[in-house]
């Protein structure tokens, strides 16, 4: 507390001093918005003093309570020196309750400053806007899963749109990492296991945030994140990972590539893991070499929040807190996140005199200023209460929600119960835990037990098909590993049913969430049993022993490890993930065929809670001639990636991979029909693979895939064209395109069975 | 076929083209051995003909069949192209009926080529000769949980001695990989999961293997192996790595820098695995720079078997056979290990005309023939059929055996009901499928059905006990996980002896096994789940749900998830691992007090299935604050590396880690005092950290060890001076020593409560 004080007392004295410099004149360029961003942050970065420029590389995150109560103490001392940026937080306020308070502290920052910078609203926005009163969709995973690229982006407009209606201009998201560690909590908030899928995805996500508005600002500006992160060891939060520069690029960075391409995100987070050995927020060869020399990178790098703190604390590759601040700065670091104080950041103050250290913030702060002036915070007025009540859930975005949650569940398994047929008649037993959860993911302000907007299963069935209908017994807790003792219950009451529905899975929540006692899965949790939480598994098996026809209903944001035996002995077999605030009524609306599933495996599930890493572009000597786990077949695992069933059936003809004499693009063809008898939508999906390469490369990789809506005996063909300088590899840091034989495949799923091959020449 | 009879043509035509020119004179320098090996080499490398050269580079691994038949026709074929090196497979032959027809072949080929040149015989030796025949002593992990390095070099002493009594100049041996991935087959080959730890006891077996004998002659050559290995994808045997320089060097190339430097082995195996997507049998970065640049390593380098046909029927990074083996060539590769035929090699034989590969060749080559000079096979005679039984098994050898099995077996925890007293009326049941068996590891040639030497511990226990005192119930199969019907006759016999020792554990063994239909663990296998395999864990709870006291004993070259509700009810669990042929006799009088257990976990095992990697030297960011596993700390497993129990108790006291004024080096001492009641043996263990260093390093690391005997009352004082230049740590190829403040540990294991902490500065 001593070293706050200090430093606070030097930024006070600092400012005082500087105040006197400063020309508070309106004809200044930085605001005259016919000027350009650089220009504007040019001579605005040239009027700060050096306190004030130290105070742009943080923030607030979290400026009120729960009860909507406001620290002003800790405000004001937060505000002298960390004034950059500015969160809601708590996020379980109401958006129509936080808007005055959020505007008040924006119009203090103006006026109460000499040169009335403007904070910028940063949060999270992974489903939503990150306060209670938004719509609330699926969650990344989620997403992926509807393999819908198209329908994201409307998702996406939506969220765009009500997080400028609260005032939020720049977001934490979207996350590229790629889940393919299955026992870290984080994979709901990634959209799966392939790069190019997250590719697609987290570029639509910043083309569509990013957009511009009338007036030429950047409605939302983005955060991809983080670089590089996604397969700490033991699926730990902030584990370390090992290095292996030619893995990284080739998987890791493969969506940062793409997007930084594709989309120019305004920022990117840094992780908090160490990649062999170096904290990334030190680590100034991925961070520069890479980030910024290899893969082109040129907007603000910030840390992940308390990630700067931790080079100290946890990592020990700095022996105090200015010199952590110090190597971070020094590594690429521009904007801490610290929602824990004291941050680090402020110590920069003592390195005035340290013209390394002053270009590198006179770097970072003219970036900083960039984003600000681009996303219009200087210049648009002030969010108001009538556009916010008018945006919020409105009509439109209500029926996107309900669309991305229907295109979300996925369908594994049916030995053809379904669709249920609707008979008033007829009773159903649920059973399970997750039947009266709404479950959205840890980044989504909800309450689970107690949903605001949106009802959990048990609801929207008790509604379509009359509360009498449904025979609900929980059975098991949902963590409890002792307590089976309303096994039989439930039992019973599936048999006196005849049919059952069984819903399991796992919770990720956020803390203030009346589920959070039950997580297991989420930020800062991992698992290390994939199968079902608690005595789940054994409620299932009691049913399925009893011989009662069973439809089991998975969600959460994780593969789940199922048995054989359970799925021989299953009727049907849906993954929900992690659906939104739909995934009640789309669930029952699947499961009695008034929608037809359509949604795709983002993930591979696990044969085996111990069968992992597993995914479906594995190298080849990954599951080669020498190698066994005692019964199970890595390379073929019943429920692969992009695999997912249908109520009617598809057929792919007249398939055509071919390559134009003198050209050096591949053509790709596929006819697609409705051979059933209801209208139903199929994701025809293209891999490749090149029969030799210089470093070994997965054994097959997707390219293209497509999501077409059919009626019964429409059919449409399918055109793409790959070039080949897409089918490249990374090898030293080069992009390496070779000659030679590729082989395609053209089909339903990542699986065998569901592929056509074609061979051509490059 | 075609491309073998082409290559066979032109070897055999390069042959008779060659034989002209070639002086076969007894005067040639080559042949006397009063020149150096690289005189002798150079010499004969000068009258070799291209074909004889590419022959060197090669061998025949499997001469016999297990019924001894010789496949003179294979052989011939094979002889002509590919005679540096003999194996003697099939290794279920017995020593005594293998060396005529060894020496026939030997003979042959000295006589019937016109320069001469010996086979080398190579083989492994993991723990007896690689024939049926010899002493049997427990395999690398057994060893490594000795903590015993002195009686560790008289087990090598009589492997070596073995070895030369049946003319194996050159083994396959010893594995320096890192055991941290419990899910891999191979653990029991290594000798633990810590760097120090597998570097003292690799460079035992190297100083003591290649021993010169009284005429100069290295008595066998070593091939320390394989560089990179041992954390491969799902713990698949051939899977690939990811890279990282600063874990390789850290971790994985410790051993091997240490070994090489300490013993100077005479040859390296190159791992299956790819690292980082280059297949190590084309590494030549990790070849070249790292192995001979930055390690030193100027021995021969080896391919794994069958590794360079991989190249481009796997791994898919050659397009041919022959692009294979100009690429392993080019890499660094200079022998090949092909026990399929047909090999890669040969097809160099086409490349005469390039100077590149003519150099190599030249460099490989004349490589080779040094070990054959060094380990005397020019000159020295063929061993004869006395002096092989005269060695084999003699009484001292067999003494080594029973210490090292008695030192072998690890006591993890026990409430007092060992020792059991040896009373001729106290009956007791065992239980469990591993009593019946002798597993001794996947490199050993025996039989666990029906061993040729040693006894299972169900007989050994009758023997001890008298039969009609052991009452034996197999109760479940090893790996059988439907029929639990025997379980209820096993709790029978339980209650009414009062007393379960209950086997339980996994099998790892050659093909030719009887045991070989349960195998889960060894070579070619891995185990995604960590518990016993089958029912076992059910036959356990079963007895242990009937309130009869139960001692647990585990079996088996890995370790297994003890649910922390097994361990509170078992009254004490032993670990045998794989200890040797005495594994019986010394399980009966460690459980009965005749022996006092010494051994510590040479492995941290995990507390539950899901719960890896887990391992005592984990980075701090590994089990930092951003993290959780539900319920499991992963920061103290609760049989954590080092850890084991004794019948005696043991004090650490007047403890001291100090630096003198002006020294660099930091003296340690402690005094141990056995203050039980009986003799027993201890091992003391230092650790260490420096507070801040400029890259992450692991929590604590081993430093240094020992192992001590006492009367009870006795004491010793232990002394080692560390220098700080021992404490450093690699990064980016750079050996970087730091000074600052040093944490020290002295104490009888890794966990927290077993250790003393000193704070240095350097």
């Amino acid at each position: 507390m001593k070293a706050n004080s200090t430093i606070l007392g030097a930024l006070l004295a600092s400012r005082s001093q500087a105040t006197t410099n400063i020309t508070n004149s309106s004809s200044a360029i930085y605001k005259d918005a016919s000027y350009s961003a650089s220009d504007r942050a040019a001579d605005l970065l040239s009027r700060m003093t050096w306190t004030e420029k130290i105070g742009q590389m943080g923030g607030v995150r979290r400026l009120l309570g729960s009860d909507l109560s406001f620290n002003q103490t800790s405000y004001d001392i937060l505000a002298e020196y960390q004034n950059g940026i500015l969160g809601f937080g708590d996020n379980y306020n109401l958006a129509s309750d936080v808007l005055p308070f959020a505007n008040a502290v924006r119009e203090q920052q103006i006026n109460s400053t000499d040169l009335g910078i403007p904070y910028i609203t940063l949060t999270d926005s992974l489903n939503s806007i990150y306060l209670l009163g938004g719509t609330m969709f699926p969650p990344s995973l989620s997403m992926g899963a509807s393999f819908n690229v198209p329908l994201y982006e409307q998702v996406i407009g939506v969220i765009r749109d009500e997080n400028v209606a609260i005032g939020t201009r720049w977001v934490l998201s979207p996350e590229l990492d790629i889940a393919k560690e299955h026992h870290g909590g984080r994979i709901g908030e990634m959209y799966g296991e392939d790069r190019y899928l997250v590719g697609e995805f987290g570029t639509a996500y910043v083309n569509t945030m990013q957009q511009l508005d009338d007036e030429g600002y950047v409605k939302v500006a983005c955060t991809v994140k983080h670089f590089v992160y996604g397969q700490s060891s033991g699926g730990i939060n902030a584990a370390s990972q090992y290095g292996g520069l030619n893995h990284i690029m080739n998987e890791q960075a493969m969506p940062f590539i793409k997007v930084v391409r594709d989309a120019q995100p305004k920022a990117l987070m840094a992780s908090y893991s160490a990649v062999d050995r170096v904290p990334m927020s030190v680590n100034k060869y991925l961070l520069q070499t890479v980030l910024r020399n290899t893969i082109g990178f040129d907007g603000v790098i910030m840390s992940d929040a308390g990630a700067i703190s931790e080079l100290h604390t946890l990592h020990a590759v700095a022996s105090s807190s200015t010199n952590a601040a110090l190597k971070a700065l020094k590594a690429g670091l521009q904007l801490e996140l610290s929602p824990g104080q004291p941050a680090m950041f402020p110590n920069l103050i003592d390195s005035a005199n340290d013209s390394a250290v002053v270009d590198l913030v006179n770097t970072a702060v003219s970036q900083l200023l960039e984003i600000k002036f681009q996303a219009g915070v200087f210049d648009q007025p002030f969010p108001t209460a009538e556009t916010l009540n008018a945006t919020l859930r409105k009509t439109s975005h209500l029926e996107v929600a309900k669309n991305a949650s229907e295109e979300a569940i996925v369908l594994l398994h049916n030995d053809g119960l379904l669709p249920l047929a609707n008979t008033n008649s007829s009773k159903v037993a649920v059973l399970g835990p997750l039947a009266e959860l709404l479950v959205m993911g840890s980044y989504a302000p909800n309450n689970s037990t107690q949903p605001l907007h949106g009802r959990p299963f048990l609801e929207s069935l008790q509604s379509y098909l009359g509360s009498s209908n449904v025979d609900y017994v929980q059975g098991v807790d949902l963590t409890n590993t002792t307590d089976s003792s309303g096994i039989s219950t439930a039992v019973l009451a599936a048999k006196e049913a005849g049919l059952a529905i069984v819903c399991l899975g796992s919770v990720s929540v956020l803390s203030e969430d009346g589920a959070a006692k039950w997580r297991t899965d989420g930020e800062f949790f991992a698992h290390p049993s994939l199968n079902f939480p608690g005595l789940q598994q054994d409620l299932l098996d009691a049913v399925l022993d009893a011989g009662v026809p069973t439809v089991l209903v998975m969600t959460g944001g994780q593969g789940f490890a199922l048995p054989n035996s359970t799925v021989a002995r299953t009727s049907a077999i849906l993954h929900t993930f992690l659906a939104g605030e739909y995934t009640g009524e789309a669930l029952v609306d699947t499961l009695y065929g008034v929608v037809n599933p359509s949604a795709k495996l983002p993930i591979t599930l696990p044969p085996d809670s111990g069968a992992t890493p597993i995914y479906y572009d594995y190298l080849p000597s990954d599951a080669g001639s020498y190698w066994s786990w005692p019964i199970l077949d890595r390379a073929n695992p019943p429920f692969k990636f992009g695999f997912g069933l249908s109520y009617t059936t598809f057929e792919f003809s007249a398939a055509d991979v071919s390559v134009a004499s003198g050209s050096s693009n591949v053509s790709v063809s596929v006819t697609v029909s409705n051979t059933g008898s209801v209208v139903g939508k199929e994701v025809p999906q293209v891999y490749f693979r090149q029969q030799y390469t210089t470093i070994e490369t997965p054994n097959m990789q997707l390219i293209r895939f497509s999501k077409v809506e059919l009626a019964p005996g429409e059919e449409t063909t399918l055109e793409w064209t790959i070039a080949h300088e897409e089918l490249g590899y990374w090898q030293d840091l080069e992009w390496t395109v070779e000659t030679g034989n590729f082989t395609f495949w053209i089909g339903s799923s990542s699986r065998e069975d569901d592929l056509q091959a074609f061979s051509v020449s490059l």
